[in-house]
């Protein structure tokens, strides 16, 4: 390929770190040993002030930004938003982003040996929680000697993370960005993410979890729960400006197996994504999302859990979304005054959905630079 | 049981009509003979002129009011609306309601036996369009002697069916009740068909559709489609009404297989349906959906569409209904009015999202009720 960009913090070279310390889960195992593979982009300062954690969603991983080789077609997942210049600005900041304890990109998951038996874990991999991945990634932080956070990022699931983060170690995080983030999901969110499950369970290939030691993969049914999500995480308006009805094959007037654009589109999204993805660590993914509510433990005052934190709090929301919409934002900047935190809220104007958060949208660009660079003259002052 | 209900119309019996005249379909296929099943309620007047049709949406039969047998638990399906002294007054109007062309309720339908093979039709079924259902309806309504119907009615795809009618056939239709309608889908809508569709494919039961020859069925398949149906049909806020964040077994801290009630409400919903419906039917009846664009032959112009009909419409749409959202009640609102026929448009405020058109809800019962009492006060003039 040609030059990596210049905006591209370019090649980028995964770590991989063990930690032998055990670690207590909250469903009550105990991981004795985990591993965690980690990208970090920009430079640590001397004071060690400048320290950016990016928590990922539900379907992410440790390669946030740059290129693994140069022959990279397409850089990590939030490019858009990592590098010199940009709203995490890689000139100023040490950025963190890891791939998560369970996940399928490197850090001990399901796909994992299990010390105990020999054999990969599967569906014997325990349940973890946001709490959890918090309290690995206070280990990867310690690794690192980064005693606390500038700021800890994340959209989606990762911005719960970064939430939790702010009531379970309220002394190491200075300012938590979450965008397109709920106070803990709604029916209809869980609705949704069990019918993705149900998709996996039928997949003949599934096994009941077991399927690798099968040397198969249900591909099928990860390909359909992923048709859910994406479908999900887009707006009405986005699908009608991108597909409208067009036809992509076939005769309106003589069909059985016409397709419309929207679902040839979908099928691609699915696959391709069935193909990269695990589907013990998307059923865990999608528990964890579910079991999220940090209010819980406080008499389900979300102000309460709020109230040891001393982190300041950027939420961004988008109009379209009705996965986590802008109303579930406004709950969390309510809990947030009540805990008496600096909160700001940004609600910006797209036809993108849930998906708008992965988008160069000009306005949310400009508010989410505009408060990493106050983070950044706290970090440097 | 202890005796029926006084506002029921009591026990029914369906009856069959087998038409033996050619049925050309909009696919290219003809049906040299085709099968219905119906029901009727009230007594036809001596000027037919107070028949009504209802035409049933996805899920839908031609058992739509009263109980087949004295121990019968439930009514039919629109109880709420058609009996003595409700919307759909049978002490006023003749109702007829059948199971459409390609049901699986007794209309001839890929369940049916092909005569040109003597197999089951399975995939071979033909391809049917809402313009189809209408064109077999006409020949009901021959059948029973019904020149001009008083309204045709339906919910949802019911809904087009009736808007199709006007459109193909207007001098045979006085007004139109169209209730949670759309003049068409929207992509999302198409994702959503398509994603169910998906699920009945992947269904190792499925065989390509010839699962009736293997003595299997893909109701785990159809279980799926019809839980992504079931939270789409319901609103955000109905589901969170009827179920928050309960949790109906396990702990949610030391959990894997923990259920929150809304997930066993939509297993039990979804393995009652795959038991009592046929995926064939459910592929071809989301297809009719996904079809419907009565605009399309008309420059995609639906003022243009409407301009040949002779009717007058009643919509209704309700405020959290987000598959079939008021705002598309608006457009069709608009098209007839550009169209100068004589519409009303009632937008109810309900949490129940699409599903709300089968509830007896005050304002929805009134607002109904109150245009059928016109469109009787006419048939009797």
């Amino acid at each position: 390929m040609t030059a990596l960009p210049s905006d591209s913090v370019g090649i980028v070279v995964p770590q991989h770190v063990a930690f032998d310390s055990p670690l207590s889960l909250t469903c009550g195992a105990v991981l004795d040993r985990h591993e965690l593979v980690y990208e970090t982009y920009g430079t640590l300062n001397a004071e060690r002030s400048n320290a950016v954690l990016v928590c990922h969603a539900l379907s992410g991983h440790h390669h946030a930004a740059g290129y693994h080789h140069e022959s990279d077609r397409k850089p990590g997942w939030w490019e858009t938003c990592i590098g010199p210049g940009k709203p995490m600005d890689t000139n100023r900041f040490f950025i963190v982003s890891l791939n998560n304890l369970g996940g399928c990109h490197g850090s001990t998951g399901p796909g994992s040996v299990n010390p105990e038996t020999g054999q990969v874990f599967g569906p014997d991999f325990p349940a973890i929680t946001v709490r959890d991945w918090v309290r690995s990634q206070v280990m990867l932080a310690d690794h690192l000697g980064i005693e606390q956070w500038a700021a800890v990022v994340g959209g989606s699931l990762g911005g719960m993370q970064a939430l939790q983060w702010s009531i379970d170690f309220p002394e190491r995080v200075r300012h938590v960005v979450a965008i397109a983030c709920a106070p803990r999901l709604s029916a209809q969110n869980i609705a949704f993410n069990e019918i993705a499950r149900q998709a996996i369970y039928s997949d003949p290939c599934f096994h009941g979890g077991r399927y690798a030691e099968h040397g198969v993969a249900p591909t099928q049914g990860l390909m359909l729960a992923r048709m859910v999500g994406h479908v999900t995480y887009q707006s009405d308006d986005g699908l009608r400006e991108k597909f409208g009805r067009e036809v992509a094959s076939g005769d309106l007037e003589f069909a059985r197996d016409v397709q419309f654009q929207v679902e040839s589109y979908l099928h691609y999204q699915g696959r391709s994504f069935s193909q990269r993805f695990d589907a013990n660590t998307y059923l865990l993914m999608t528990r964890a999302l579910d079991y999220f509510d940090p209010a819980q433990e406080y008499g389900d005052d979300l102000a309460a859990a709020f109230a040891r934190s001393q982190a300041s709090y950027l939420l961004v929301s988008f109009t379209t979304d009705w996965r986590f919409s802008s109303e579930r934002s406004r709950e969390l900047v309510d809990a947030l005054v009540r805990a008496r935190r600096n909160v700001s809220h940004a609600d910006i104007d797209a036809p993108y959905g849930h998906d708008a958060f992965l988008l160069p949208i000009a306005r949310y660009m400009d508010v989410f630079g505009a408060y990493m660079d106050r983070v950044g003259s706290e970090a440097s002052a």
